[in-house]
């Protein structure tokens, strides 16, 4: 039910592992979805009480409230929204055989004409069992996330809504706060800002109504992590003078940001970032890329640093085996390269 | 005085424009800035009392102790340090001829072997006169900038140092507090976080006992930006489940976004950011930029979105005028684009 991006991408990959997928929808939605190879029928609510699996890939408020309409159903049923303590509640409630489910994937475009077979391959999935959870039926859901080509990993829904307040919610409100905070300072504040100043402000310029949404359907864990890191700044606001307590915190922070995963499930070994520093013309982005690429040197992330109008570093993530011919390759090419971080 | 990279680029950008330099640094220092060709000769602090224009480019605190040592100099003396109400307090004790700047440039390199003529070309650069500053000697600070490339910004130095407590200091307490406070909820909560969450924290692995100092010197301006920080905080966490309030706040935000300057003084235009789905695989990168280098189209920035193992979206910022140019060429090669935000 609801075959947008993720709803469409769990059809095609479903129907690739061999299922029949019958979609409900508005009709529109329904045709596309057919077009896009996405379901082999479209089909009611009622209809596809009766299935083995029912995925909820609507809205979180069309999923809460379509979940009594599912009471009696002997089908295992699942969903992929965003949090998860309230669905698996209302879940509960309703007396289903559910396990909640959020995987970690998505796309900058949007709807069904942009689903993938393989959007969920090597990404991580949580699923949200609890006590009251069959074991079976959380192994068959895992199975089926599997089929889908993701990575299963179990969480409790509380502390998946935590870690979804602490890693996605709360950084969005520190960018709307930070764009407040320094807009406030002068009329032309903003029109200073760097590069890094961007990196973080980003997120602040997503989709106003989804946001309001999110946040308001995770409103209790959001309060709390937002509680946690007010008092993390206030301490921090009263060390600001103290040196000692300001490296050995920021020592710390370098530790953490080291142990960022999450881009990949499975890496294969350690990422090294290496700056090249570039003039500014059309094509030099070009020349570095091509000369990873012809020698087979995986690219696993990029981003540049500009200095001024003329010059940047580009900025490559690599496998750090690939390392020392990356920059023996620049060095060739008439590059300078440094490894940082 | 202080010939690392920034003071070498003002050395090497200087002689460029005529001017004969002399570097006050360790013996080892004025070393390499000769054989970089960033000074013409060595020399003491007590040597260059004499010379037209003094840049001060060492640490803050060496600057703040130097300062009394130039009383009755009639050099015209400027700095490069990232806080200025307390420099410019020191220098106005010491009835010096004094103007503080600031330019926003810098590399991923450091030391005077990364030093460039073109360093500060197109950057931003603060200056920071105050009433009791000679109008002559800013128009002459003013005009030495612009030898060496920079754009010249009047700003009062308290509201420099809010700025820069805004747009570059909160951020880095910021992220260090996210990373704690994520990493506190479970201990493998950090390898969860996606790009975005890696784009938030990035600065907060910054060398901490540079940044240590920096907070240190701007104590005053950070206390005041993280206390109207902690109470926009405080007010959005109030909010969390009114969805108008929230939507609100992030259509505001998106408007402080879309206003953000800072990476070149100088644009040509509206810039657009074009997101491009691509298959995870050595050269797709390369493939991508040829197309645009190949074509003039200058890649103003670019970033990856990893939606899994395989998959990936690569943002272009382009100037507006390219981007249907662009567009056309991506689909004759296969690839799909959209235009995103």
């Amino acid at each position: 039910m609801g075959v947008g991006l993720i709803g469409g991408s769990v059809g095609l990959a479903a129907r690739e592992s061999g299922w029949t997928v019958a979609g409900v929808d508005r009709p529109g939605q329904l045709e596309a979805a057919l077009r896009a190879g996405a379901i082999d029928q479209p089909a009611t609510l009622e209809e596809v009480r009766g299935s083995d699996v029912v995925v909820l890939a609507a809205p979180i408020s069309t999923v809460k409230e379509t979940l009594p309409d599912l009471a009696g159903s002997h089908a295992l049923i699942t969903d992929v929204a965003s949090t998860k303590t309230a669905i698996v509640a209302a879940a509960e409630r309703a007396g289903l055989r559910f396990v909640g489910g959020h995987p970690m994937a998505g796309s900058q475009l949007s709807g069904v004409a942009n689903a993938r077979a393989d959007l969920f391959r090597g990404a991580r999935y949580f699923l949200t069992p609890t006590d009251a959870t069959d074991p079976e039926d959380y192994r068959e859901v895992q199975s089926f996330v599997r089929e889908l080509g993701a990575v299963p990993t179990a969480v409790e829904p509380e502390k998946h809504d935590l870690l979804m307040a602490a890693l996605s919610h709360l950084p969005h409100m520190m960018a709307a706060a930070l764009l407040e905070v320094a807009s406030n300072i002068s009329p032309e504040a903003l029109s200073f800002a760097g590069p890094a100043f961007r990196d973080l402000t980003r997120v602040g310029a997503s989709n106003p109504e989804l946001w309001s949404d999110i946040l308001s359907e995770n409103a209790q864990a959001v309060g709390e992590v937002l509680g946690e890191f007010v008092r993390t700044m206030e301490d921090l606001g009263g060390e600001v003078e103290d040196r000692e307590r300001i490296t050995a915190r920021f020592v710390e922070a370098r530790r953490a940001y080291d142990s960022l995963g999450g881009i990949l499930v499975e890496k294969s070994g350690t990422n090294v970032d290496l700056a090249i520093p570039v003039r500014n013309r059309p094509g030099v982005f070009a020349e570095v890329t091509t000369l990873m690429g012809s020698n087979s040197i995986n690219i696993l992330d990029l981003y540049v640093r500009h200095s001024n109008t003329e010059r940047a570093a580009l900025v490559l993530t690599l496998d750090s085996d690939a390392v020392k011919l990356a920059r023996e390759l620049l060095s060739t090419a008439g590059f300078a390269s440094e490894v940082v971080g």
